[in-house]
């Protein structure tokens, strides 16, 4: 043990083997721009020659900087992170970010302690899904980071920052666009919490959608993204006097719960009941019959957040940018034409 | 800048405000056994009084700890590894660890390289689930770690450390003797690759099975943990003169290619084709026939090498422990009698 720390090669043995300053190997190790490739040259050969391995601890220290990136993300059980993790970190690899996890568990009290947690790490920069944009300590932490963030299908209050968002609300209205035009009256939305954004846009629009066609009514069922408010919401909109002939299932975890509930009432889709969903889970394509689907790149949004924190990290002056990706509907033997045996 | 630089309130205030000495507020902080309660109440005080945040990264570099765990995972992209996460970092979370991901986008040679970061990122401890156990790279970086290690359902030759593995055996076992109960007498196994536990601790126990019924014979087909060599090897199962007449599928992701061969091949099942599978998605309970599934708790397994690591990291002279979670098969009606038609 002795020997091993005794006889680690610094920084220092670094410059003396180059003939160069500690500072500029410190600059040349750190990608600081102001080098020339000479100096470059010169300093890579000694580190290759003494089998130099930066020490990042003491790099961090000495640079303020972790090359670390800290990803909040409201709820790790959502199927969808992964691939958003993934891209994310396909675009941060390249500029040698590391990615540090944390969840919130899907409990909004978390979200202020997890930044806190990652912001005393000193993670160079965010990402950020939050499972409720309103509370006020998350605000207050969020206004409290003095590094780059890119907020993920999110939007803060009287706070600025880089943003990837989907566009929530073309795909929701051409869903329902598609439902009014098979004769639907009456559709069902069984959404997520109200506080994020991506709730919120696809029950504005559908409601824009459903009210700019006379005698279409829309019902908007708020909850959580999980497979218990799918079930719960799905048999509470059934249970309506005038319940709805088409139901839009808010993610793939509340889909589960709305399959669910139309098994245990022994409902045939598409003739009984229309169902259409946001995002597409591996196995949905082997479903009987296929589910028309609202959906979204997830690779491509955790790859732009990726780059658009990159894009910060290098040039924090950057006025930051808000980038919308596009979502579409394509509709499938789950939306067919409302039932006539209907009350409605 | 320079306000809130020179306002930060710094350990040595701290020190001084409880009346005792620096090294003392650090050892509290860093909940070393041996502070006496009345010291760790002084501290305490002082800290809520001055409003003192530990600056984490310089504790870091006194303790030589950073209380980050780094999670080695193959495949960001396998829907299991959510739920491996989220039981994971709950118990680390109990022992205040932030966890810390890479991902080797299952490219055996990237293993090396990730260990690599973590260990300069200096985590405490590990959990690793390898892409390939026989790279000689990989082992030599796992050989030169000096602080836990809890391996993930993979064993590295000439090395020990603590483990959580599933006992694939007795899942697979169970599943082979009821197809071959059910008079199939060819079974395949679509199976992941050769360098990672789980596949052969799979094809070995199917093979000791068939062995042991005179006249039933197994088909393994190895590759990677993919949609795409689930097809292509249905495919060649299927293209064989005495083709399989049960097919099991091992793993969600080449479940999905094993059902798209079946479809194309426009095969009834199970009354051409009987097909299991390894672990559950979500929508699986909606598919028509039900699965035949072997499956695992995941969410345990995730928590099981968490709490290993805790302890390890707790008292690093603990002896390795190794530790095999259940695994359990289901039968469904995807599971059917031999066909009569088959040519077998």
């Amino acid at each position: 043990m002795g020997m091993r720390e005794g006889g680690r090669v610094g920084i220092r043995e670094v410059a003396k083997k180059a003939g160069v300053a500690i500072s500029s190997v410190s600059r040349v190790l750190s990608d600081h721009p102001d080098v020339s490739p000479k100096m470059r040259e010169r300093v890579y050969a000694a580190v290759k020659a003494l089998d130099y391995e930066p020490d990042v601890l003491a790099q961090s220290m000495r640079l303020g900087k972790t090359r670390i990136v800290g990803f909040l993300i409201g709820d790790i059980s959502n199927p969808l992170f992964s691939e958003i993790a993934l891209g994310a970190e396909m675009a941060l690899h390249q500029d040698r970010y590391a990615m540090l996890i944390v969840n919130s568990h899907g409990r909004f009290a978390d979200d202020a302690t997890q930044l806190r947690l990652l912001r005393k790490r000193r993670v160079d920069g965010f990402i950020v899904s939050l499972t409720d944009e309103n509370q006020r300590d998350t605000i207050a932490e969020l206004q409290g980071l003095d590094c780059p963030v890119v907020l993920l299908d999110r939007e803060v209050p009287d706070w600025r920052c880089a943003s990837v968002v989907s566009d929530h609300a073309s795909g929701t209205r051409a869903a329902a666009l598609h439902l009014i035009e098979l004769g639907h009256t009456s559709i069902g939305l069984v959404a997520g919490s109200e506080n994020v954004l991506p709730t919120r846009a696809r029950a504005e629009a559908l409601l824009a959608e459903c009210s700019a066609h006379a005698g279409v009514e829309a019902h908007v069922a708020y909850g959580s993204y999980s497979e218990a408010h799918g079930e719960a919401a799905t048999e509470a909109l059934l249970a309506q006097s005038k319940p709805p002939t088409a139901i839009i299932a808010g993610s793939n975890q509340i889909l589960v719960g709305v399959l669910r509930a139309i098994r245990r009432r022994h409902l045939r889709i598409p003739a009984d009941l229309s169902v259409v969903t946001y995002d597409r889970s591996p196995l949905a394509q082997f479903l009987e019959p296929a589910l028309g689907t609202i959906e979204r790149d997830t690779r491509q949004i955790g790859h732009t957040a990726g780059e658009l924190l990159v894009e910060s990290l290098r040039d924090e002056k950057l006025p930051p940018r808000r980038i919308v990706l596009p979502v579409r509907f394509e509709p499938a033997e789950s939306c067919g034409p409302k039932p006539t045996t209907s009350g409605n």
